[in-house]
């Protein structure tokens, strides 16, 4: 068996769908136990309201006194907050009682909290969030780093590059994943002093890198594994969300001022509704935090309960493949 | 008379598009004087397609002996072809024989022969790339730097802020444009290095700055003006791009899976052309070179006939405000 400790208090929609998401994951996987960590009070209340009376074999609850809210500062919820279910989640992979950690909370919180309770892999320096998103193919692209590191040097890059290379590998079954660089331009001399000296360091590692890769690309499968830094990755996510309700509100819009247009919409709904499973990030199963001396994933704060589902099957595959002792092997 | 000098052999539909927007451009402003910078030969012969056989009153030919290539090493054609369309234009602004020069060509070269031609607003140390982009309201914002200065610093994304006031202020039509600084969080501690020392600067500055502003909310009229390095906006502009693109063939192909959706995106088609026109770079006029020493706009590459004419009015614009000037004052 391979325990994943869940956060049942971490996200918009906690406890409930992370509740629903762990008995699906349970019923998915033999091999998975599942730790719900939180207020045990509100864990059993959840349960029974899915009639769920006693608890299934492989499921537990580690009890938290405290819950970190998605608004708190992660540094003053980490030194004020022993006790939240972050803290005891962690601390479960530490012990080794757990071999992962998921949470659908607070991001910042939940980063801070892991990089100073399991340390870091001997080699890395700064973790990096890694993010699956959908390509035209039907195929993904891990794009890293989303956030961790914001002020990320050419050795980061480097290194987040080689992570990327392994959790592609191991967890997103590429055989020999193609390691790109965002970049401004195609051309080597492109881009600020940051990807022009990692591209250096990348060209001498042991992974197959493509060069440079322009964000309008990034989805049109040209390359397996995407690196940049913290805050580019972060402030391309983040546009690309608003982007993406930028169209679908203003499309809204314009349906509205003509009725051969509504009934157009309506006729069209099955397809909207294949395309936007498609462009899904429920059905991508949440961003490992790649870097940190044991296995975390952070799950999207609206998750819900096919996400956690999600997300927890891809915390266990990273455990059964040992990915932190391959990327360990790999950087030392 | 405003003098424009117009770059006929930039761009993906050069000369034909550039000479028609020229002529349309004409048409709409009595004030507007011309002058087609090229090959006159090929000038010329693309006016008499057009049943143009006399120059226009309000029209000239500067003829430039040499064109630059959409994809030439800006650095290389900046040494190797004095005589090309991009010198000579730039030329004609340096000299004051014309208020402004408009190229669709190598955005690098016209960037680097610019800045070296026409020198840097005193105060100024380093250009930017302002784009204007379509926001949920119907209104605009400015996005800067979009590509011109890769490694900002926190001095320069100060003067990126002040040149945009100005921008939005003088030609956008903004009284009292609300200033923003690009972030990954609204809160004042997040960010890198760069944005929180950029912070400091931008809150002295005597302009009206309105804090962080995240990726997700720039389309949805939070500010007027949003700041940030040219690495960065670049990069989100192409991903932007690519994400259009995705989501447009994405959804093309669920369309073509069933027949009734083929019939409603049928039916939907005005409202997806209204959709389409709200968003189009072509209505948007280019982008001007801010902080070079005189009026510059660059055009997208592939621009037509109505994007080079808004950018030529947007060009006219500028120099009627006398914004360098105005720029100039503020930064001194």
């Amino acid at each position: 068996l391979i325990t994943i400790a869940l956060d049942a208090m971490g996200g918009d929609h906690a406890p409930k769908e992370i509740v629903k998401g762990a008995l699906v994951a349970l019923n998915e996987d033999e091999d998975l136990n599942i730790t719900l960590v939180g207020s045990e009070v509100v864990i059993r209340e959840e349960l029974r309201k899915l009639k769920v009376t006693d608890l299934p074999s492989r499921l537990q609850i580690a009890h938290a006194s405290e819950s970190i809210g998605m608004w708190e500062s992660p540094s003053t919820a980490y030194k004020q907050k022993k006790n939240s279910s972050i803290h005891v989640g962690l601390q479960l992979v530490k012990s080794g009682t757990a071999g992962a950690f998921v949470s659908a909370g607070n991001t910042g919180a939940v980063m801070m909290a892991s990089t100073l309770i399991l340390g870091r892999i001997n080699g890395i320096e700064r973790p990096a969030i890694a993010t699956v998103l959908p390509t035209l193919s039907g195929g993904h692209v891990l794009m890293l780093d989303m956030g961790a590191t914001m002020d990320a040097k050419p050795t980061h890059l480097l290194q987040f590059g080689v992570m990327g290379h392994y959790y592609s590998q191991l967890i997103l079954g590429v055989e020999r994943p193609r390691v790109g660089l965002l970049n401004v331009g195609e051309e080597e001399e492109k881009g600020n002093h940051l990807v022009q000296a990692a591209t250096e360091l990348l060209q001498a590692a042991p992974i197959q890198f493509v060069g440079n890769v322009e964000g309008k690309v990034v989805l049109f499968d040209v390359a397996d594994v995407v690196v940049c830094d913290g805050f580019v990755g972060n402030s391309l996510l983040k546009f690309g969300e608003g982007l993406a309700e930028y169209f679908l509100r203003t499309l809204r819009n314009e349906v509205k001022r003509s009725f051969s247009a509504m009934i157009g919409a309506f006729l069209m709904r099955p397809a909207i509704k294949r395309f936007k499973d498609k462009v899904d990030y429920e059905e991508l199963g949440g961003a490992p935090l790649l870097g940190v001396n044991g296995v975390v994933f952070i799950s999207h704060g609206s998750s819900g309960e096919k996400a956690i589902k999600n997300c927890v099957h891809n915390a266990f595959e990273s455990v059964k493949a040992d990915m932190i002792a391959k990327i360990g092997g790999a950087v030392k």
